[in-house]
């Protein structure tokens, strides 16, 4: 496109980001020419870094940069809280509510994307739920179709260890408008009303 | 945030792109992190890459991997068409239309930024023309006040070398609502009006 070889390299990568189409690209690449020598080493390697010394933790499967995570070596297994992706265990970290251990599956059940309880990390929580200690297991995947079945077939299979599983409360969010609430959350928010 | 040191360091290098946030950095840092060793290796390289070979054309100041650019080694300089940035260049190439050469200023005039004619490439341009040779100089600058004071600035310093000095015109964008046109815009374009 600029008939300069390394900028349309350097432009297709950026292009290959997830939600980043030709003109941010050509303005992220533009921002690098504009950089000192320095600073773009330091970002190679920091993509170079990241991308090795970063793996699945051995028990969780969030990221780490050690064998195990540093949440599955310091906090208790009392309550593990299963999550889809590492982006959850994130923003279930920013709310410094939580204090127990965390179970990343890294995807949920999808039989029209032909993923079945082997493709995702159901077993290794088995595992975990087995080796014993572990009280509770709070199901905080995505409230949406797919989640809500990992949720439910997972609760099944951990049913016979005869501990407490939990479900993330459902109902309208803070600050929205019940208005413009959908039918399917409201229903549920009336469903689990509590008394003040 | 992520208490993970190389992931901390990647994501806060992306956040410093342009335009882009926490949340966009962090899902361009997971995305790495799901590349294999080989493609994160060659993204990498191509940032350096680009920063190291890719410097300034000598004559029109547009990015090059060699000392004079394509532009300026193919094409006749009995036309220069000077804009504001690189991209600008882009923009125009795009239109397969202008078939002379560039002339990129790097800024435009600027008093309240203490940007004045000696941090701008107004002096290679006037050595450009003084060299011969130039028919035409199109000022294709930005039709905001800024481009409008450089391309009015700089049409002064030329008039003595006695060679055509034109603007892009200005007048309604195609496919836009004429109900819609600032008023600006539409009075100039009453005024540019051509015969059809």
């Amino acid at each position: 496109m600029n008939q300069i070889e390394s900028l349309d390299r350097l432009i297709n990568y950026f292009s290959n980001l997830p939600g980043v189409g030709a003109k941010t690209a050509q303005r992220y690449a533009y921002f690098i020419l504009n950089q000192n020598k320095e600073y773009v080493k330091d970002f190679a390697n920091a993509l170079i870094d990241a991308n090795t010394n970063i793996k699945y933790c051995k028990v969780c499967g969030n990221f780490t940069d050690k064998e195990v995570c540093d949440i599955c070596t310091k906090r208790d297994n009392k309550i593990i809280c299963v999550v889809k992706e590492p982006k959850d265990v994130l923003a279930i970290e920013k709310v410094k509510e939580f204090k127990g251990q965390y179970h990343v599956l890294h995807g949920t059940l999808s039989p029209l994307d032909n993923r079945g309880p082997d493709d995702i990390r159901i077993k290794e929580l088995l595992q975990r739920v087995q080796a014993g200690g572990v009280e509770e297991v709070i199901m905080a995947t995505n409230p949406d179709v797919e989640g809500e079945a990992t949720a439910m077939y997972i609760s099944k299979l951990l049913k016979p260890f005869g501990i407490k599983i939990t479900r993330l409360s459902q109902g309208v969010s803070m600050g929205s408008d019940i208005e413009y609430a959908d039918e399917v959350t409201l229903s549920r928010a009336i469903e689990d009303r509590k008394e003040i």
